[in-house]
Formats: C-alpha cells, structure tokens, sequence
C-alpha cells in the first residue's frame, strides 16, 4: 500500500497514554507506508462536555456558533496528536477542516460535505509529511463558518478524504476490532466477519450496530473506498499483519471473497416505540395527514403498516425514536386523531426490532419463512415485519430480544466454529 | 460613541452564570451603541489545561500543533458567548483569527499582528450585529496555520481591532476596575487612577502591574486607541453612566485633563534576582562577553550596572527573572567567568525592584532625590538604581518592598482622600 486514510475515534484518544499509543501506532505503519493522513475525534466526553455548556446558555442555541464551539475538540485532538507524533521524531502536520479544505453544505450541525480541495494535502505527502485532519468539521462554501457533519462525522470525513485522495485504504480505529454477526454482549458465540459488503454494512449500521456512521458507509459503498474496521485499544507493536488478520473489511460486492453465508449477521435494538392508530378510512392521501405533521416535526419514522382495509377503515402502525414518543402522541392528538375522523391511538414503547441481514438472501428463498419458524418455536409473536432485499425485520416484545437474537444467531449458522 | 470594541478576560468568562453576566452587559451597551465588537479570552484555566496536556505529550512540543491546541479555548468562549447573546433576542455572530482576518507573523507562540482585513466585520456592523471575535490568535499570511500571540494576547487583539475598526474606545473588561497607584494589596489606601497616560502606563506593565498585557498598551499608544479598563464583575445592569465614572482611561498625553500630578503610581515586584560579577577587566566588550551567553539562552536581562572602573577592575552587576537565575549561573559559571579572567559570582534572589512613575517627572526635578531621602530615612538601603525619562526603579532587599511602596505611596501624595 502506498497511501492510507487512518482515522481514530474519541476512545482511541481518551487520555494521554492512549493518544501515545496512536503516535505509535501511526508511526508503525509510516515504517511501510509513504503517504498516511490521520483523522481524529474530539478525546472521549469532549464533544458532551460542550455541549452541556452551549445548553445551559440556551434551550435553542445558535447552531453556527455551536458548531463553532464543538469543532474545537477535533482541533485539539488533532493538534495533540501531532505534538506527539512531532514527539516520536515525524514531521507531522495539523489541520482543520477549514485549513484542507473540506467544504459543505450550510446544514449546521449536519452538514454535507460538497468537496475536498486537497491540494495542501498532497503537497504534504509528497513531502513525506504525516499529516493529521480534524475529523466531524468542514468550513461552508463562502468560508464564513464552520460546520459539523453530526455524531460520528469523524468517519464520514476519513472515508471521504480516503476517496478524494484516491487512498488504497480507509482504516476506521475503533473500540472493537471489526464488525461482529450480532452484539456479542448479547450472544457470547457472536463471530468477528472478515468482509463484510457495503450494503450489508448499511443496513447493520442503520438497524443500530454502531460501528460506522451510516453516512460514511454510503460515501464508501458510493466511492468504492475500501474500508477496514480495526480495534485501536490492541497492543500498538502487533505486526502489520496481525493487525490486518483481526479486522474486517467492508468491500463492494464484486470483490468478495468465497466466504458466502447466506446471512451476514443480525443486528437488534431497543430505540423505537410503535404507534397504532386503529379504525382509520382507507381514503387516498391518510398515509400523509397522519405522518405530515410528525415529519415536520422533525421525528424520523422508521416502520410503516397499512393493512388493506375492511369497510372502509384500517389500521395504522407505525415506530418512533423511542425518546420522541411523547412528542410524536402530542402532535397526533392534537392535531390528527380528530381531523382523518379516528377515535383513539395505541402506543407501545416495550418494543425491538431484531433484523437478520445478508447479501445472499437476494439468491435464496426461505430466508423469511425460516425467520418466522424459528421465533414461532419459541413462542415468540410477532408485531410487525418489514423487507429489504437483503434484510428481514421483525418488531417483537421488547423481553424477547436477547432469545430472538441468540436463537436466530444460532440457527442461520453464524456460531463461532 | 458609536463604535466600540468591548474585551472580556478569563474570569469574566469563567462559568455559565458570568457568560450570562457578559451577555448581559453587552446587550445593556448595544441599546445605545450601535456598532460593538467584543474580544473573548478562553475561559480561566482552560489555555492552562490544554497547556498541560501537550506538555504531557512533549517536553518540547510542535509550536504549530501547539497553537493549534490553545487556540481552541477561544473558539469555545467567543461560540459561547455568542450562543447568549442569541438566547437573548440579540443577532451576534462569531469569528476566529483566520475568519476575520487577524493575519500575524510566523512567530508561533508570541505572534505579532502585521494587518486585520475586516471586510467581514464592517458588513456585520453594517447589518447591526454584534460581532464576537477570539481574542489571542491570528493565522499567518499564507494562511497555512493558527497563530497565538502570547499570553494576554487578547489586550493586544482587542486594541488592535480598535484600531482597525476606528473604534470610539476599546473597553478592556477584568477582574479589576481600573489602574490604581500602586497594588491595593499592599497599601490598602491606594487609589484608582481615572486616566494615565500610555507612557506611564508602559511602565506599570512592565514592571508588574499586570492589568494589561504590555503590547496591548504599546499598541494602544502607537494608534491612540482610547483604552479604558473596567471591571466585569460588577452589577450587570449598573448604568453606563456609573461604568465608565468607576475605570481608568489610558490616554494621550495631549488629551489628558487636569489631573496632573507628579507621580502616577508606584509599582513593585518580587520577579528578579540580581547576579553581580565582581573584579571584571575594565575593557571594551567586556557587557557582550558577560550578557551574550545569556542572550542567547534566551534569558531576559532587565537592568545592568557597570561602574566606572578602579584599576581597570570593575564591578558588573544585572538582574534575571527569578526563575531563570540557576540556569544564568550554570552558563556563566561554564562559559563566563573564567574566559574574561573574573574570580567568581555572587547571585542574590532575596531582592525586589520599587519604581515611582510618572509624567510629571519630565518637567520636574527633584523626585530621584526625594525617593532617596524617603527610602534613607526609613533605613532602607538601595541596591541598584535606573532611571528612564519618566520612572525610577530600585532594587531593595526583599523584606523591605510592602514597607517601601507604602511610605513612598504616602509621600507622593497618592493616597485617597
């Protein structure tokens, strides 16, 4: 490999003695690799630190100057770990994101990133510089502000630098050295995947696996940037190749390896509470006027069920962030309920979603039917369900999760052998 | 006044309550100035925490990545700030150094400010916003990094702005409310100064009276910026009127009322030690040879005595920063004292420097000797004199400075009536 992408995270540099380990671990991989840019998270607690204080100042702060005030915590992280690598005896360079530059959209807080003019950079490398990038910020195209790309933007920037520079590969430092077949707190045998394909890695991320950020996985799948997941918290002298041998690496489809498992992995979580509205007209356009105004007060819908109805009237379901749920009841008795003609509405916050995921479903039959076998032997009832191509959702009572997942883990062969 | 540029300092700024304060006090400006720009320090003992944490990288850390760090703690206090302003109902707006643009030079650590393009910031005061800029930092001018200026750099930054903008005052807000004749911790009567002249006040600084920081004044004096130093710790809602009638106002000395006394102040510090090299050759070079390695350890010399020699012998004497005396020592002891034939040194850190300071000095005689007589009859006994046009200072033992400043307070006429 001739030039990386490396890009550590807020864990990675939570103290001094692990910002060290960084400097090292950076330095290693200098030792064979000519041209490495470094991204880096705000120090753990950092970015909450913050923005605690923005929020005592003000319920609705004034998102430029919160911008402003959190993107200092990749600028200090970012100048830190220079210090040490400059320490080690490398000459390294710090930048951020409206040094590079890395220029957005003016969505303040969750901002776009437009284009990476990367002319510094490459002058840098070329010189044999390390060079360190603020990751989560950029600077808007007037370059009059600066804005953050929301939680988790730091890998968004890595893999976008890693595409703008044409970079052999993304390494994205985490807490965990790789992407697992499920939450291995919840099933012990749970396996670390090798490879894993982008769109897989979509939905994991989407359905609450938290390695990745959602966004930079898209930018990845999207820009063909080959991204590897790797623990930073291992010894900082293991050989390049172990390093590489314990990891997993997220590819397009095309480039896979033989290792085929008709299911990739199952991904669960306990974030969403469900909405039913019952007896509902079966009229054009109720879909809207039920979820009009929760959109517009901005609280993201996830699973959406509309039977076909009987005279006239159904039955609709849907789920909320968990946390907005008093919200989202709030605005429908206000404002719908009374109006699309419904009596009442039913809301249920002890639910979860459980999901199996995998790329060789598109090829295969049965995957659905299985699913539903194995949760019915259980004794496990189902809510709701929802289809990708290459996914399966169910909504179950929240107390069923960790047997629905440990059972589901199990039966689709995913087991460590 | 219409236009006014408005410094807020560490402790000003150093909690969410005093952020409030701050917000407070400027909006009470706003009502009935309409242009107003205001200059943040980082919160109090935040540049010291970031300080420490590249201190525990390096022992000599990357001067840019430093920067870099430290600059951070302004970013947050000027976003701050301005997330109150805004809670407040008041259009504000928020710019680091490179946004303004503050361009310095290279000088990483205690930049100078070569030019302010404030383009940016004249627009913003056209559309009637409150404009909050970090104080201590500029970027260079091929734009390639973050710059500070050194600690009290903020002063500087204020009175630069104020410059720049043509601004009616530059209001320096502190945990104090003004200059007073000498340190009220010492003589309990002394007595705020309403005005002093730049002059003076470039004395004060420099020796101890740390209101300001000394470029600031420097500064202040070049562009006749009228300074004013008031305190923020006071009612928020106090009226103007009573502001400005409770601070000193540095001046001009054509501008200044009739206020003239003799002396302005009296300063004292504990900071120095005195190093004297007795039996020197009394020949040509001999100062170079005795100060050059000290220069060049870069240890600052304050005063230096050399008396007309007897025998061709002389003695030389001159006072370092207390904390820098051992490494004098070791350099003079190494490459010194032998190579110009002297015997040996005496070091003496049990001192302390008085000075009297004034512009009546200039068209009056008679003070030096006045001080002398004050001194002598308090059985002090003086160590080293030195004289500019418009100060005198002495070296005392130790013991004797709180005793010194207060009789020679009392004896020039400072005392509050």
């Amino acid at each position: 490999m001739k030039r990386l992408v490396q890009k550590y995270g807020g864990t990675s540099l939570s103290s001094i003695d692990r910002i060290k380990n960084v400097a090292n671990r950076v330095g290693k991989w200098r030792e064979t690799v000519p041209e490495i840019v470094v991204v880096v998270s705000a120090m753990a607690g950092e970015t909450n630190r913050l923005l605690e204080l923005a929020y005592s100042l003000s319920d609705n702060p004034d998102k430029k100057a919160l911008d402003q005030v959190i993107a200092s915590g990749e600028q200090v992280s970012a100048g830190l770990l220079t210090v040490a690598l400059s320490d080690l005896g490398y000459e390294a360079v710090s930048y951020c994101g409206w040094q590079i530059k890395i220029i957005t959209d003016e969505n303040h807080g969750k901002a776009r990133i437009l284009e990476i003019q990367n002319t510094r950079l490459e002058g840098d490398l070329g010189d044999g510089k390390i060079v360190v990038v603020t990751g989560f910020q950029g600077v808007t195209e007037n370059f009059l502000s600066i804005t953050t790309l929301g939680r988790g933007g730091s890998d968004t920037s890595a893999v976008a630098l890693a595409a703008s520079l044409g970079a052999d590969e993304c390494l994205i430092y985490t807490d965990v050295d790789g992407v697992y077949t499920t939450d291995p707190r919840i099933e012990p045998d749970a396996r670390r995947l090798n490879e894993i394909t982008f769109e897989e890695m979509l939905e994991m991320s989407s359905l609450g696996s938290k390695v990745l950020q959602i966004r930079s996985v898209e930018f990845g799948g999207k820009y063909k940037v080959r991204t590897r997941v790797l623990s930073s918290l291992k010894n900082p002298k293991l050989s390049i190749q172990d390093e590489l041998s314990c990891s997993t690496l997220i590819t397009q489809e095309e480039d896979r390896n033989m290792e085929e498992a008709l299911i990739s992995g199952i991904a669960c979580n306990r974030d969403e509470a469900k909405i039913t509205i019952p007896g509902v007209p079966d009229t054009p356009g109720i879909a809207h006027k039920i979820l009009g105004p929760i959109a517009e007060a901005n609280i993201d819908v996830d699973m959406i069920i509309q039977n076909a109805g009987v005279d006239g009237l159904t039955d609709f379901s849907f789920t909320v962030p968990r946390s907005e749920l008093k919200r989202a009841i709030e605005r429908l008795e206000s404002r719908v309920i009374k109006e699309i003609g419904a009596k009442t509405l039913h809301a249920d916050q002890y639910i979860c979603k459980v999901s199996v995921i995998g790329i060789g479903m598109r090829s295969s039959v049965g995957v659905a039917s299985k699913m539903f076998e194995v949760l019915s032997n259980e004794g496990i009832n189902i809510k709701m369900i929802s289809t990708s191509e290459i996914k399966i959702s169910v909504v179950l009572e929240d107390k069923y999760m960790e047997l629905a997942v440990r059972t589901l883990h199990a039966a689709f062969g995913l087991k460590q052998s």
